[in-house]
């Protein structure tokens, strides 16, 4: 047998076990449940794509690091590093069948072929959403809303979401004399949370030759601190004159009024002029989630607004605004808040395979469970007792049920619950409702 | 603007829209929520893999099909092609953490270079459910309870799971004489549905050396019609003295048995000793699912049991049984069968934007419906009525609500139902009592 393959996964590439899929299944199905809720509706593309698609959407780091090669018939394709150019080619391939607006969401892998010391993987899952077709502010205010369900529905209160207006930030580099280097001052700009004010400024001066007075002015502006309807004000009093400041605060006034009283917490909310989002792309509103109790470990969910999503493949313009939720990170973040299960089964009983004849019987009663929506893993084998409740243990049931001899004398059924090892012997047709009062009460219990 | 690149998909891909994504969501919810009720556990493993994991594993055609090629590490890398290989590569390299038995469940993209005159495609989805560990009937009679509930919980309820044990297939080859060749003949009889008992006789003929009369018996004894227990008992009086068929059909008798007796009705059971499944890989109990409606269509869940799943990667012996729905197959058979309702919305609720000044009322109210768990996709700008309400029927929204300056100055909303045409006014408190009657009564009228 020297002839074995090492079993290995690809460098920056990895499984996920139960353990690690179950609680990633359970946030896929909230995202997919709260985008449904507002009217988001799912889509899917291919995973390869023809590299022309792809290339030079994402800047050049993104070119480099193009999973791309020739297929069967030599074509030049390569595997989608994000969801957003897709969905543009998407768009634009079936604009008349879509009709406008069109809300879609889109759940879907990608691969990047990025350096693996900075602990990235090189396969992904993301979440997207994006309404496009409107340039109302309706819509920007909606994003707000989404995140802010999504990630109380995954169980998380403790978050802020930034919100700013490219068009803000555009007007006070208009009025500071910097309007000719907006690019390379949001990028520099962008980096403020990650490398600090003083890198900040030393990349501003090297790369867009802003003075270190105006670089340190910008910062102040933007880092402004105090309560969302304060720092409005005092840039509207200060700015207001320009007409792409003003742009800018009216559609972030109403937007937090709105979210307001539509019954957010104001304190969800940051409006937070030093946000950038890094690319050319966006236009106006920009978002980044940040959670209370791990600042550190950056934003779970950004995006922004844009002026035309598929001018590369039609004339026909697409406005629109969107936001992406890092499912990996967020489940890293979990992670390390303690928030995650560690079990490895989504059924909550297990059931012993005591006695070798009696196949039927256990069958019958495990289905009649699972008509009740109990999910009930039936050992596949009469082994001694031991070893199933060992295997019990190792992948967390709740409940076991065990019946041999002496139960199908009597007709009764033993319930053991594993969390406290307690024992109770009930009559075979009571088990479905003993069954689930344990579990009810288990749940209460915090289970 | 001659720049503009063309929106194109590649040749055997294609992009999901939502009217083809939101039946293949409910699928796969549906599967998953039956394999979770077995105690069946999701894993994941990467799409890209090196290559010398996935050659040689599915026979030279497979290999031709491979999207193979070099990624930026000079490393040999394909994309997998199915889901066993995977898991049979998983399962050896997390062999101690996961225990045995394992029973994992596994939804994900594969991709093959099939030809695409045959109406296939390059991408699709498969829905693997395997039970590794153990040689226990009781797992190889849990698939076919599966696959019960499986099609079952799809709305399906007119099929028929077709069970065979290759041990009596072998069996009866060493009766022939046919020992050496069985894997010739067994590839030869799996084509039986497809191209016809003159062209399997022929194939026999040409590739095994099986002459014409051998090869009719051979076909007359695995096309046996009739009862389940009527073929069962037949084949033990005619070949129970060799020891293999006896096997086989001790089995296949005990899982008869089983599943009747546990509730599943006999005609949904048909041992069938024609199914062969042509893989080599196979040695115990074979399964094929047809729809009585639509045989044509070939299996939508087929599998079976193998010794050993991963011997290429480990020594650890791991016996085995499992089964794969053909996701995109059943689509398009529910599709034929006219059982998808064409609608592009996952929310039944249209609310329209009547009234600029008035989101946060609007959006107040879809939040307490949403809170009720009922989807609500406010239309994003406040357009002419008509273009609105031309939207909700393009999507196929159930409701529309609408509430202008009369109605905010009565408090009350308009609820439209956009099947019969016919509008209600009432009271903003009564709105989720009433929106939650009227898609209860849609529904009990086979909305």
């Amino acid at each position: 047998m020297a002839g074995l393959i090492e079993p290995r996964t690809l460098k920056g590439f990895r499984d996920y076990p139960p353990e690690l899929m179950l609680p990633r299944e359970e946030i896929m199905d909230k995202a997919r449940a709260v985008f449904r809720s507002y009217g988001y509706v799912p889509i899917d593309t291919p995973a390869l794509e023809y590299s022309e698609i792809l290339l030079g959407k994402g800047g050049q780091e993104t070119d480099k690091q193009l999973y791309r090669f020739r297929d069967h018939g030599g074509r030049d394709v390569a595997l989608r590093f994000d969801l957003t150019v897709p969905f543009a080619r998407f768009a634009a391939q079936h604009l008349h069948q879509l009709g406008m607006p069109f809300k879609r969401y889109h759940i879907g892998t990608v691969w990047r072929g990025e350096n693996t010391q900075r602990g990235r993987y090189r396969e992904f899952v993301q979440c997207d959403f994006d309404c496009i077709g409107t340039t109302a502010n309706a819509a920007d205010i909606e994003i707000v809303l989404v995140i802010h369900d999504l990630l109380r529905a995954i169980g998380l209160d403790k978050f802020r979401i930034h919100v700013n207006n490219r068009k803000l930030l555009n007007g006070l580099l208009e009025e500071m004399g910097l309007a000719g280097r907006t690019a390379e001052v949001l990028v520099a700009l962008d980096k403020l949370a990650k490398v600090g004010a003083e890198a900040v400024l030393e990349e501003m001066e090297a790369r867009a030759g802003v003075s270190r007075e105006a670089g340190q002015r910008l910062l102040e502006l933007t880092q402004a601190r105090g309560e969302n309807g304060e720092i409005l004000q005092r840039l509207q009093q200060q700015f207001g004159h320009n007409a792409t400041v003003a742009e800018g605060l009216l559609r972030l006034r109403e937007l937090r009024e709105v979210v307001v009283e539509a019954g957010i917490p104001e304190e969800v909310l940051r409006i937070d002029p030093a946000i950038a989002r890094g690319l050319d792309y966006y236009t106006g509103t920009v978002y980044e989630t940040y959670l209370n109790e791990l600042p550190g470990i950056g934003s779970i969910c950004s995006g922004g607004r844009y002026d035309n999503l598929a001018s590369l493949y039609t004339r026909q313009v697409l406005p629109g605004v969107g936001a992406s939720l890092g499912l990996d990170r967020l489940l890293a973040a979990l992670d390390e808040l303690n928030r995650l299960t560690r079990q490895a089964t989504a059924a909550p009983v297990m059931m012993v395979y005591f006695e070798g004849g009696r196949l039927a019987d256990y069958l019958s009663m495990a289905r009649k469970l699972r008509a009740a929506g109990v999910g009930v893993d039936l050992y596949p084998e009469p082994k001694r007792l031991g070893t199933q409740l060992k295997y019990a243990d190792h992948r967390g049931f709740r409940l076991a049920l065990i019946a041999g001899p002496d139960e199908f004398a009597q007709d009764v059924w033993q319930i053991k619950n594993l969390r406290d090892g307690s024992s109770v012997a009930v009559p075979s047709g009571e088990v479905l409702s003993q069954v689930l009062r344990l579990l009810d009460s288990d749940n209460e219990a915090g289970g």
